[in-house]
């Protein structure tokens, strides 16, 4: 049994990308719809409602295109994922919290773990959650950092003002005490400022990002639920809410490949 | 004849407050809606098309309320006041480009005159048509500076990390010969950091708002179109797409007064 259909995947903008590159390597016999709601992004300074009632109308747009399963990208909206996977079922429904917390768990077993996000994940408190529900009751901070996602899609992301801009908020994180072991990266942009974060950190902190975690994930889902691609052509295309140009552009970044305009939709979501 | 209809305001956010602010101060006989689309911010990196879109529904709601005339507090959006103009007649509309230019050439008569703004507002080049229906060929630099709004948003407003990136953004506008005069604020979350702008700009320079000016225009029109209220209790009121609370709390700082958050109505645009 083999399964063409393709893996529908979003996020408010282009940070998904960088699960979708993981996503890619681990399953290259799959097809992907990549969906970025850029006319509304960013999602990670509005409300849950408002995050949530976006996330579905994604995961609707998606699933009118006929995939076999939604990977919500995006940290942010990862809170919604059950909101979604009631809409969804029985199409299962991944989303990119519970990979993290799995991969800071590796990391940094006895913990502390900080977790750094946008202001939304860290006031729902969904990594806490998550790393809870995995059965750890290791010490975790939690730090918003706003300024991360205008900073890596304007791709200024080394040298001295993006270093202050980390320490800024890394330093309350560092201070606490016990000292971190590992800081999980808990938005899909960040890891484009890996560099200064391990330069302001230093070498005993690990640093986890989700995407490979979560490539995995979706991967043992694919086998679990009989729905692996065993063949044929894999193929590779994009939705987004405003500006394919632009998404094509900035977004080649984050995939680590080239995006062909011409490859990029633009639709509505409503 | 007195007209005691309100006057509605709109921006992406919470910036158009400062605009908000200027009319109070002028126009204190008159009531106000405010209309912030917080679930949408920002316009300043969406494409033109999107950002008319989000203007003439934003526009709409506030006509479906029975204002008497439409300011769009927002440069962005002010890019799309031709086809909101078309679309609400014949209420008048006004946007703040026309008014920033006009206050830019009182400022610096010979020019040149350095503008300042989002990459949106910057591409569409609305600020140098503005100044040139205004008659004038004084030399005009553009410089976009797209971490601007999330700093004010955050804000983060003064000290090394802003007077950092001011200068980053100022650098080639202030070396550009010969030497701009003025400076114009040409996005109404910019005030915000009019200390860091100085400090980097230097005293000589002179540093432009709309926000003045366009009350004034407002003012203007309210006269030749026979509609001012010469009485009766001022209201003012707040529509947000997004997080009323957060909305009240950092808006208060835009509009230099308290928000009562039990005053922000959430509304959904379409």
């Amino acid at each position: 049994m083999s399964d063409p259909r393709p893996i529908g995947v979003f996020d408010s903008g282009m940070g998904g990308l960088t699960v979708l590159r993981e996503l890619i390597r681990a399953l290259p016999d799959e097809s992907f719809i990549y969906l970025g709601d850029t006319a509304r992004l960013p999602y990670g300074t509005k409300s849950a409602d408002t995050v949530r009632r976006y996330a579905q109308q994604a995961a609707a747009a998606l699933v009118a295109r006929g995939v076999k399963m939604v990977v919500i990208a995006c940290n942010t909206a990862s809170i919604s994922s059950a909101a979604v996977a009631e809409l969804l079922a029985p199409l299962p429904v991944l989303g990119v919290i519970a990979p993290g917390a799995k991969a800071a768990l590796a990391a940094a077993p006895d913990g502390p773990v900080a977790v750094i996000a946008t202001e939304t994940t860290v006031k729902g408190g969904a990594y806490r959650a998550a790393i809870r529900a995995l059965g750890s009751d290791i010490p975790i901070v939690q730090q918003a950092c706003p300024l991360f996602v205008p900073l890596a899609e304007e791709g200024l992301v080394e040298g001295p003002i993006v270093e202050a801009i980390v320490a800024r908020y890394l330093g309350p994180v560092l201070e606490s005490m016990p000292r971190p072991k590992a800081i999980l990266l808990g938005c899909t942009h960040y890891p484009a400022l890996k560099g200064a974060i391990a330069k302001v950190a230093g070498p005993e902190i690990a640093l986890v990002d989700s995407a490979k975690t979560a490539a995995d994930a979706v991967a043992a889902t694919l086998r679990e639920k009989g729905i692996t691609n065993s063949g044929g052509a894999a193929a590779l295309s994009f939705l987004a809410t405003d500006a394919p140009d632009r998404f094509a552009r900035a977004g080649a970044i984050f995939l680590g490949q080239p995006i062909d305009p011409g490859a990029v939709e633009l639709i509505d979501l409503q």
